[in-house]
């Protein structure tokens, strides 16, 4: 079938509209590690719109990347290589198709940007935890395909979590119709968690059911001075004995970011007169008759006591909530000026996280001279470990390092039973890793599902799996 | 291959003592459904003996059925007709392999007892928050291979909420290394979750993390009565509100029960001086700085304001607790004393539940004269509705109605957007009522999914998916 041909059978199966310019944004990915091509844009608007390109798609053996927001990190979202596909962008199924304060529940296509959705369940007075840094331009679908994390999953889990139901394409464009509204659900097997990760390989996710939560009564946020990970960890553990589930983030910083954050933007106000070598920072939100300063404090002073914390600050205010969050948001901003040498999405048992923190240092010395920024989300053992060149040096100096240092730092995570991506995702970035990483037989597994759910190979080729 | 060339090659592979007598427990359910039958049944003492079994079965094509506790509901451990299975116990498998209190996590094998998995972590001062009747006899990874759900699962989730890593051996023999202590972990396909919950018919669960919770600070339970199942749900989301994630189960209950088990249990003490035709018993664990009964007062004073409640009892001791406790638990005994005609264990969209009561009511009088138990995990949205003869009949009485009656409940369950399998899963007695209800798309990709991981079908077969 020739392009033309296939061109006519989209356009005369959707509407007006429906075909899309090439506009470059379909083709590149935040870090610009690879440009895209396309066949052909498409957004459609209903979900028989996007079976009915599918199933031409699949006809004419024309692969399908599914387009969300763009924000993904790891090349799930762009084919560069391979015949151009067909770009299947979610822009245009954005709406909130209905609310149920009572169920806690709500539906959304795939479209919905999440900051909108956070709109949404705060007017209804509920909350959806999800959150990330990218909220103001990643779509659920592209959150649901990569089982996006961020700062709440400690107490709300990641997106996969959050989601009871889904509606989506199969590769053969038939339309699973899963938008359950139910807590439990034992009838068959769980399509929905394996489609929920698969970034796209196994289908095209058009719309969810996500699970809401009820928004605590009282929040609170603060920074406590630890003198290192381990403190961090048994903070952690007494924080919640203190408080269960109502620590809601738990996120580790280092110095390092408190002096990119001096040196790329030098307006945001550091929050310790000497910037101390570990903080963190602790979310917490809690039920009725408790005040969040009051158990941060009683919180702190345990930990005193017991040597986990040596000085802290306790938000009297919103306002200074805010400022202790938008410091450790913008640690990725920084960390993009200055310019790593290598990134790493990497978890580890809680316990094991401090360990690796001592070694990395190690293995990373012993390769050369360079800045360690790892921070994140303590609480779920997931690090951010981000290598930089010395003052006065480049990334474009260190170009012929970087695969010894991702390898170093990969190997050294799998080694203590931990993955090398934790958030983020495979995409087209990690397989490798995943090839040298996986257990042969999950891997096995994955090749044969995505043979038997996607025989011709056109969800989002070259993602996850090797072609 | 003759039965004893495949018994030979067994008893060569494995160490004496794996292989067991066919004794009769190994071939019955609770119910008494099914008669199962075997050709050998082996208890395997390492993951390695497993899969060398597993690799003989595949090899002469013999049927695989994993049997851990033998408490499942719906014949998935037992195979009534084909070719004799080998009948693979999970008993000597039961060692927690090790707990991990800082990191809220342990690892244990399959075969261990649920009540022995409770008592290893309150030892260490955590809290492994599944819970089911069943809970003396049910092994964990029947518990995961069902998506085990129970009291709980409102604050905690179900079996697949709580697990972290899988150790499996899959149809071909083969031995996924699964057992990650991660939060966090987007390195392919969600394995994990398609064992969980495919009902032995996908791989042997050998072993598995599990995810653990800080014990609450304080627990407290009440039971409060309502004017109806619609003020039960307003009750649920008031008390969300007060306690966000405190409230650890709300369970709905009927005067029907308080029949039955007056009439069954007379020895129990009666909560009420009159019956009421409907309450609820609310149990929550809160963090510091709180006194359960205090926030139960605080809620009650609300709801009874909003007239929500019209009376209750609030436990003013640790024994109180237990009796009301007592009261709902002996619920399912006291049923089958007096018998059922037909039994179901349903889900609906929250907002949809006073409704399917009140209608369920009604297509039940247009079949016949009932008395209906309608009592469960409201807030879950998952019922058990079991329908029993009038005083002076039998269920012998009602056999030509069973059918009508099941069909007449899960059509309207379906018709609701329920699920007719809230928690006890498919396994032989509801491979019809998936077949009728299941999205079609779902349904294919589960045939797929099936043929590609076990493609000579010799793992449970005849559950969930028809042979």
């Amino acid at each position: 079938m020739t392009d033309d041909a296939f061109l006519d059978d989209l356009t005369a199966a959707l509407p007006k509209g429906a075909l899309r310019p090439i506009a470059p944004h379909y083709l590149e990915e935040p870090r610009g590690r690879w440009i895209g091509h396309a066949r052909a844009v498409i957004a459609p608007g209903t979900v028989e719109q996007a079976a009915a390109a599918l199933r031409l798609a699949a006809r004419a053996g024309v692969p399908v990347v599914p387009y969300g927001g763009g924000t993904g990190l790891v090349g799930g979202q762009v084919a560069d290589g391979g015949p151009a596909p067909l770009v299947v962008s979610l822009e245009r199924m954005s709406r909130v198709r209905s609310i149920h304060p009572d169920e806690n529940v709500m539906v959304v296509e795939a479209g919905a940007i999440l900051s909108d959705v956070h709109e949404a369940t705060l007017s209804a007075d509920r909350l959806f935890p999800l959150s990330i840094a990218a909220k103001g331009s990643a779509r659920i679908g592209g959150l649901l395909a990569t089982n996006a994390g961020g700062v709440n999953v400690l107490r709300y889990g990641n997106a996969r979590d959050l989601c009871l139901g889904l509606e989506a394409v199969m590769p053969d464009g038939s339309i699973w119709h899963g938008l359950k509204r139910l807590r439990k659900d034992n009838t068959g097997y769980d399509l929905r968690d394996l489609l929920i990760g698969s970034e796209g390989t196994l289908g095209l996710i058009t719309a969810a059911v996500l699970k809401l939560s009820p928004r605590p009564a009282g929040e609170g946020t603060a920074l406590m001075i630890v003198p290192g990970p381990a403190a961090a960890l048994r903070l952690l553990a007494l924080a919640r004995d203190h408080m269960g589930e109502g620590v809601s983030a738990f996120e580790l910083m280092h110095r390092q970011s408190l002096n990119f954050l001096a040196e790329t933007m030098p307006q945001l106000r550091q929050p310790f007169a000497t910037p101390p070598e570990w903080f963190v920072l602790i979310d917490v939100g809690l039920a009725r008759g408790l005040v969040p300063a009051t158990a941060l404090e009683a919180l702190f002073a345990d930990a005193f006591g017991r040597g986990l914390v040596t000085d802290g600050l306790i938000a009297q205010s919103e306002a200074q909530r805010a400022e202790f969050w938008t410091l450790r948001e913008s640690v990725p901003a920084a960390n993009r000026v200055i310019g790593a040498v290598s990134s790493h999405d990497v978890s580890l048992p809680l316990s094991a996280v401090a360990e690796f923190i001592e070694k990395g240092a190690g293995v990373i010395a012993a390769i050369g001279e360079f800045r360690i920024n790892c921070f994140g989300h303590l609480g779920d053992g997931n690090l951010h470990y981000n290598v930089f060149p010395m003052p006065g040096r480049s990334r474009a100096d260190h170009e012929g390092q970087r695969e010894a240092i991702k390898r170093a730092v990969h190997d050294l995570v799998h080694s203590m039973g931990g993955s090398v991506s934790a958030e983020h995702g495979i995409g087209r970035l990690k397989v490798d890793d995943l090839e040298r990483y996986a257990d042969p037989a999950k891997l096995a597994a994955m090749r044969r599902i995505k043979a038997a759910l996607d025989p011709q190979g056109i969800m989002n080729p070259g993602a996850v799996l090797r072609i």
